[in-house]
């Protein structure tokens, strides 16, 4: 990777640029020439009632979810629907850390949370294409995140919702967690507050965030029984070399930083003065509610409970060795739980 | 705890000291002077058949099973039996990177394995007090990893054995996971490959040790419950700070390390060529396999597996809100619970 950025059309396919002008964040900041990177895949038909948004997780773009879930004869068809994939803030393409200027940029980038995202999104949708309803917004992890916050924060606008193992409210365990992330990037002396020339600096870092999402990103039981070596790994090193080090490394700390901070601070009952019931009772949307069974950082527990608070949603657990990673299909299977899953919530009248 | 040694007696009371002499380690080197620390509880009775034998865990000493365990009406009763309680290698204590003069003193300290530890033990045992015959060997964790060693390695003098919460041969996840620890202390510029002046040159390492223990030592159910508060801590940070970082922060990084590089490396297999099911089908003890729910780096289906390969075994799950820790008797449940079994296992003949 010395020579090819890793934030690159090259490796993430083309996008679209939305400009938001002067944002104001959450926080009260104000980001100044803020964008909003997406793809779109299919047609908007003319009554605009067959969109779909579908959001991204941490580290993640929207190729991550457009390769592995939109195509012809899948659920998210494109010749039936038209699909929305908008990038996160902190990802590399829209707005980040990594790719704002002075004096906005690296270690001074602002703090963003999801609604900040889903503002932005909503402006997409409304001021770009004219959309008024969304057929299905879905996203795992802080994809859920952003979910829970369109079907709360917009609930006349969203006919479905599709969180995949993620929350409405970052539990205090999924904080710690997650803190663990930004700290472990941190210990790197070359991160130098943000302000490093050079990614590579900060090597030791990413390795560290690479080696806490190999412990607890997959299930102790998918290492147990060597169930890597079905998704084509020789051996344990090789599985944590080119799957964990190899998606983590290439990545830029800050963008990263940006993004976990924002995970820890996901809560819809910001909404509604921190009364969760009161934020999920607002949602209208038909929801499937979907963890991952032996998801580390999301237990299953963690969706029990939001989901009942939810007045129109099924949980549905989706069971697999690959814990909160199940989302990158690596095995088959996986692939047909999810897809069966969204086909099953597509085909509900609303 | 500025002004006093952690590993004094004054916090962890008197031990007694068996001088190994010069003891050749596993790995071929030869520890000079090497001496093992015990205490011991009750009286050996003529007949020497009425001994316990009570080994430790990660981080701790004699003293944390012992006050926890030990008592007149418990089932480790010394006025019933003679206890003795074994101080591991690279506790502080027996001989450590801590108190090892030079040349093998802090970062030159030679690697230990659990056949160490359970060889002097079993040389305190037979040459100190003449006992052919353990009533019970236990422990948790790394001590059950010395359980599991002694009922291999000496199968004719272990009657009844008790593994809590640790398995005979450490899985590669567990592996991964302890190596994160030795990671995380060893990221702080301070330890200077072990040759850090004051042990509080390594603060950061060790809060960042201290830190993984906060996110998987106990269950995602007892910071969803917030059950910490049951123990007497008045918020979440109150918990992280005079729980984990408490325990952890007094101790040596080198003791640390020395115990960690051990725990991965414990396997009763390497008796039988790698073959488990050989090693465990020798023990003879009547043997409860005691894993506590929940427990994220030793899993319930780790003790299954194992236990399933135990001649005389049973397999008794301990539910518990505190996971891995559950050993640490912060609950009146949990203490009863493994009373319980103790009990039990005490009353089966053998």
């Amino acid at each position: 990777m010395l020579e090819t950025d890793y934030y690159s059309e090259e490796l993430h396919g083309p996008h679209q640029y939305f400009e938001l002008g002067a944002f104001e964040l959450q926080t009260g900041l104000t980001l100044p020439n803020a964008k909003l990177a997406y793809k779109t895949h299919g047609w908007l038909n003319e009554a605009k009632d067959n969109a779909i948004l579908f959001t991204h997780m941490y580290s993640g773009t929207p190729r991550d979810m457009e390769t592995r879930f939109v195509g012809e004869g899948r659920p998210l068809d494109p010749s039936q629907y038209f699909i929305i994939l908008p990038g996160q803030f902190g990802n590399g393409f829209s707005s980040s850390p990594s790719n704002t200027p002075v004096p906005d940029d690296r270690g001074a980038f602002p703090k963003v949370m999801i609604g900040d995202d889903v503002r932005a999104q909503h402006r997409l949708v409304t001021e770009v294409f004219g959309i008024s309803e969304l057929q299905l917004v879905l996203g795992w992890s802080m994809g859920a995140e952003q979910t829970y916050e369109w079907a709360v924060r917009y609930p006349d606008m969203v006919k479905r919702a599709a969180p995949f193992a993620g929350t409405a409210k970052t539990t205090p365990h999924c904080d710690m967690f997650v803190r663990m992330h930004e700290d472990v990037i941190k210990s790197d002396p070359g991160w130098n507050n943000g302000f490093y020339k050079d990614r590579r600096d900060v090597r030791l870092g990413l390795l560290r965030h690479a080696q806490v999402w190999s412990v607890m990103g997959a299930t102790q039981e998918l290492y147990r029984r060597e169930a890597w070596r079905d998704a084509g790994f020789s051996s344990l090193d090789d599985f944590n070399h080119r799957f964990w080090e190899a998606w983590f490394l290439p990545m830029d700390p800050n963008d990263l930083l940006c993004m976990a901070w924002k995970w820890r601070h996901g809560d819809v009952s910001l909404h509604t003065g921190g009364d969760l019931a009161a934020a999920l009772d607002r949602i209208k949307a038909k929801t499937f509610v979907m963890p991952f069974s032996g998801d580390m950082f999301f237990p299953v527990q963690d969706h029990v409970e939001e989901q009942a608070l939810i007045p129109n949603s099924e949980l549905r657990v989706i069971e697999s060795l690959w814990g909160h990673f199940t989302m990158f299909c690596m095995t088959e299977a996986d692939r047909q739980a999810i897809d069966n899953n969204l086909r099953d919530l597509l085909a509900r009248p609303v």
